[in-house]
């Protein structure tokens, strides 16, 4: 049996994942559950897209299953995709958009997802919900119930009627420009540390970052190095700005969608 | 073996809940634990009831021990119920007076609960204990050690003294006259939606919700049905006000305890 | 396969746990984690310790994983130390040198920890992390994999170059004089309970406590006794001040380094 693991914007006060392990136990008893995060900003399709594609490249076999869902009950579908002896379950509305392009199981095509090297279908079987049917709770409804199928071996065929592209997700794409690179904050970490949507160029090294008027020349490798503000990699690739012993995010008041600027050299090269 | 959760009001910065399940681990080696939620209001039985009312519901056999425990150490019984393959563990304050209620487990009687179908027990039987005893924490030195022993089979009735009745608990019924139905907000979810205690009532369908003076006449299926504040059944039955893409708790500055009117009309009947 | 215990400062909005848990359960498939907080202060040795040392003694055979670490990436060194059959994965900053002390596994020395009864190595046999390695986050390059390799037999000698002394922590401790403990407030709890750093001491019972100028001379043995401000012997065995049916840190405005003086007595013996 896959484990299956748990992202939604729930909170943690109320019985909305509670009811959704309760669902998931019934169907698959035993199974083990693993909450990735139950605090994705509510409603914030775009965070939950980030978080995923951060977090789930660093699972083996595994059932994915997340819920960040303001369209619930409307037209956008509840889908399955089935990947490398994994599967995420969750609503059509890109918000597995991140993950799917990063991993090259998708590409973009005229504001949707074009499916690669793997298998979807719209959860149109109702025999595999959880009846009585939620129309504002899919995820007790249809993703939980179906999450349980795909952990205890349901093939996804049977699931629903396979489809071969998802919705896209609108994503702030970095501008190069020379040496330049105009940029943007894409979140802001527990510790206040500023993750831009900015990776760092194969053969040009980053020598400054400016946020807010402020020029930051400390290009570093780590937290414990410098003092103040720094920019360095972060852990999933992305440039970052930290404050060392502090929060950046309180420093320079800034929020998820602030301008940066990152000013690259030409790198000396390192190896053959 | 079944599986433990745990329901609790202990936060996430403090050990308890750690402690606790350092307990249950050690006195049932494997068990699954699975965490419901430890953000119940400190200290408010009446959240965490209604918590566990609207979750419990959804799983198969399981031993679910909660902790709302302000008595702890006073006159207060622990107790443990056993149903349907199931147990509860925790103290008998009121805390699982809602879901056993609604399940039908027990009955109201003069402020207590006759419980029906059911068996339970005051948990005096001290060397099912883990010593030493903290009077301030029944949590690590009853409720935890006795979940643990429900979990590996041990027999309710080896654990304490019969009961047959438990603490009620003071609950907000809806009043109704007429077409009108006076009611009050029992819970504000992490979303800000409003969740009244009237349950749409049979062969009538809500035609109009007032709260702090505004009438709200959109009454709708779903969050993505409708703008600005709309008026739907939640997914645990009870009518619930929120606003589309926002928060209805913010918008009408609204906590629990807010009266609220629920107007109805005779339905059109469905079927026969 | 042991059980695997994480604890951090990461918070529950970033994809930081989530890695982790996919960096273990890819390397130890099945094996059973359990969340104890990712609600430690940022970057709080100090508060992890206390936690640790709290919580871990409840426990079972296990590893536990435990990641505050603002030097991430700097000098400090990561550790793993085998105990009773359990064994500690993190960074030497001091983060479990209040469990070691407590237990009897450490006595400081010259501000360095010299450890008793246990074994430990400095993790750098590069073999069992997880690649690529990312100098900001050692959770996800090297505790999380050396946990999984713990968790499943992996003997501790080969994970790298034994060593017998970690790094010590700075800690309050509370100054005796005749009749009168001086100490201070370590932690500050999700009720508003504040815990102190003393201990009562064997032979003396405790009579008042005074903090803010204020002296409480109701000490009790729980919760539920007494009104107002009350002292009494927390669960961890700490003396720790409370306000009845509130918030002991809000009604005295107290944060974690307040002083306070405990008054002791010379207790009735109550035993041979």
């Amino acid at each position: 049996m896959l484990p299956v693991t748990l992202t939604t914007d729930f909170g943690s006060r109320d019985p909305y994942v509670a009811v959704m392990k309760g669902v998931i136990l019934e169907r698959a008893p035993g199974v083990a559950l693993h909450d990735l995060s139950h605090d994705i900003g509510p409603q914030s399709i775009s965070e939950g897209a980030l978080f995923l594609a951060t977090a789930l490249p660093w699972f083996g076999p595994a059932v994915h299953c997340a819920v960040v869902d303001p369209g619930v009950g409307t037209g956008r579908r509840p889908v399955a995709i089935a990947y490398a002896g994994s599967a995420l379950v969750g609503p059509d509305n890109g918000l597995f958009a991140r993950f799917l392009l990063a991993e090259g199981l998708a590409r973009s095509s005229a504001g949707s997802l074009e499916l690669v090297d793997c298998k979807a279908v719209a959860l149109d079987e109702s025999k595999f919900w959880r009846i009585p049917v939620a129309p504002t709770f899919h995820g007790r409804s249809i993703f939980a119930p179906v999450a349980a199928e795909l952990a205890t071996g349901t093939d996804l065929s049977v699931l629903g009627s396979a489809i071969s592209a998802l919705a896209g997700l609108p994503w702030p794409e970095p501008i190069v420009s020379g040496d330049r690179v105009q940029g943007e904050i894409v979140h802001v970490d527990h510790f206040g540390n500023l993750i831009t949507n900015v990776e760092p160029q194969a053969g040009a090294a980053v020598s400054a970052v400016t946020i807010r008027g402020r020029r930051i020349d400390a290009v570093v490798d780590t937290y414990g190095a410098g003092r103040g503000l720094i920019a360095l990699t972060s852990s999933s690739g992305l440039i970052e700005i930290a404050e060392v012993n502090g929060s950046a995010a309180a420093l320079l008041e800034v929020v998820v969608g602030e301008p940066v600027t990152v000013q690259t050299t030409l790198a000396a090269s390192t190896s053959g």
